[in-house]
C-alpha cells in the first residue's frame, strides 16, 4: 500500500537532509463485470473487493453485493485485474451499459446530448439521521485514529460510517475521495450494515459526484472537512442528503434547507 | 465562477448563527473538436480557452494552440459546449480516438489490454530549471495572491508558472487540479510562454496524471504544495521531470535523483 521514497529536505533556512519517506501507492486496477473491461481505476491497493462492489453500485450495475457473488484480484506487471461476476439477471445491465458507450461515441453525439448524460436524476433519500452536531465533532476528532495510511504518507482520503452517537464503525482510505467513499459503500453492501440514523464523514472536499453516491446509498447525511461545490449543493437538495461542509475542530457549516 | 449559499454556522461551543458564503461552480463542460462530442469535464467555467487547449494537449491531440485556430463557448441549461476547430491535419487524429474507444469497447477488451493502455510512454523532459530553493520558497508565499477565487470559496486548486527566480508569471485556478493545471498549460500555449529555467507550482497533491501532463509540456520541475504518490514519483523519473513535494513555507522534500 506504501513505497518507501528518498528525498531531500530542504529547510526554509537552507539546511538540507536526506529524508525516507513513505509515500501512497496509486495502481491502475482494471474491473471486468462478467470478462468485460469497464473501466481502469486508479486507485490505493487495498480493499479492492469493497472498491468493485461501491463501484458497481455507484454506476447502478447492481442494487447490493449479492448481486456480486464472486470477486477476485489479479496482479499484472501494470497493475491489478479485478474481476467480478454479476449474477445473470444483471449481466444484460453491464453490457448495455458498454454497448451504449460505443454508440455514443460510434455516432459522434454532440455536447448537448453529452451534457445531458452527465447529470443524470437522482433518487430521494428518504431516511434521516439523528446525529447531534456534538456526535459530528466527536467523529471529526476520532477520524485520524481511523486514517493509519494518512498518517504514514499524507494525501490519502478517508471515508467513514458513523453512527448516530458519533461513533466511527468502519473507515476506507484511498488516494482518490471518489474511490475511499466507493469502498466505504462497498464494504457496508458486504458487511450488511445500514447508516441507522448515523452519517458518512469524508476527510476531503464535497464535489458533486460524492453527493451522488451518498444519494444512491440513502446516506441522510454527509460531512466534509473542507469546501462544497455549487453543484454539490444543488444536487444535495435534489437528492434530500443533507450537507455539512467545511467541518472542522471549531465551527462547521451546514446547508440551509 | 461563484454561488451564493446559505448556511448555518455551528459552532463547537453550540452557537448557530446565519451565514453566507460563496461556493466555486462546477460545471459540465462538453467539449467537441471539430463537432464530435470528445469529452465532459467538470469544471470551473473560467479560461475555458486555455481549458480546452491544455486538454487538447494533454490528450496529445495537437502539438500547439495554433493548431486550434477556433474555440467557441454555448451556455446552455445543462452546462457548457465548447465547440474546438481542429487544423485539418489535426482533425483525423481526434476522429481516430473516438474510433479507437469504440473499438476498444466494442470488441469488449479485457483487463490487461485496458491496463496496457493507462500508461503510456512518456517524452523525456530536456529542458532545466535554474530556480534555486529560496525560489520555491518565495513562489510558495506568493501563491495565495494569485488565488481569488480560492481565497472567496475555499477548496479551488491553482497552478502557477514560475520564473527562475521565483516571480508568479501566471496562474489559473479551477475547482480540479487536472483542470488547473490544463488551464495553466493551455494559457502558455496561446500566449507564447515557456518555462525558461522557472517551474510549475500547484497547490494539490501530486498524482501521477500531474506528472504526464507536466512531461507532456516540457516542465522541468514541478513542485505541490501536498504529498506525491508512488505512481508520481515513479512517472517523474521517467520522464525526467523533478519533484518538490510537501512544499510548505519551513520546508519541502525533494525526491532524491
Amino acid at each position: 500500500m506504501t513505497a518507501s521514497i528518498s528525498f531531500i529536505r530542504i529547510g526554509a533556512d537552507g539546511v538540507c537532509s536526506a529524508n525516507e519517506r513513505a509515500v501512497a501507492a496509486e495502481v491502475p486496477i482494471a474491473v471486468e463485470f462478467n470478462g468485460i473491461g469497464y473501466a481502469v481505476l486508479m486507485a490505493t491497493p487495498a480493499d479492492l473487493d469493497d472498491l468493485v462492489t461501491g463501484f458497481a453500485l455507484a454506476e447502478r450495475l447492481v442494487e447490493g453485493a449479492d448481486e456480486l457473488p464472486e470477486i477476485d484480484a489479479h496482479q499484472t506487471e501494470r497493475g491489478i485485474i479485478v474481476r467480478a461476476t454479476l449474477v445473470p439477471e444483471r449481466a444484460a445491465r453491464a453490457a448495455d451499459r458498454v454497448r451504449h458507450r460505443v454508440s455514443e461515441s460510434s455516432c459522434g453525439l454532440c455536447g448537448i446530448e453529452n451534457l445531458e448524460q452527465a447529470l443524470r436524476p437522482l433518487p430521494r433519500v428518504t431516511a434521516t439521521s439523528e446525529a447531534q452536531d456534538v456526535a459530528i465533532f466527536a467523529a471529526l476528532a476520532a477520524l485520524r485514529d481511523h486514517q493509519p495510511l494518512n498518517r504514514e504518507t499524507g494525501g490519502v482520503h478517508a471515508a467513514a460510517l458513523v453512527a448516530s452517537d458519533g461513533t466511527i464503525r468502519l473507515a476506507r482510505e484511498d488516494v482518490g475521495r471518489h474511490n475511499a467513499f466507493d469502498k466505504l459503500i462497498g464494504a457496508m453492501a458486504r458487511q450488511g450494515l445500514d447508516w441507522d440514523g448515523g452519517f458518512a464523514l469524508l476527510s476531503s472536499r464535497c464535489s458533486f459526484e460524492l453527493v451522488e453516491k451518498a444519494a444512491l446509498a440513502g446516506c441522510p447525511l454527509l460531512v466534509t472537512v473542507s469546501a462544497p461545490t455549487a453543484l454539490a449543493v444543488e444536487r444535495a437538495r435534489e437528492a434530500g442528503v443533507r450537507l455539512v461542509v467545511l467541518a472542522r475542530s471549531d465551527a462547521m457549516l451546514a446547508v440551509a434547507p
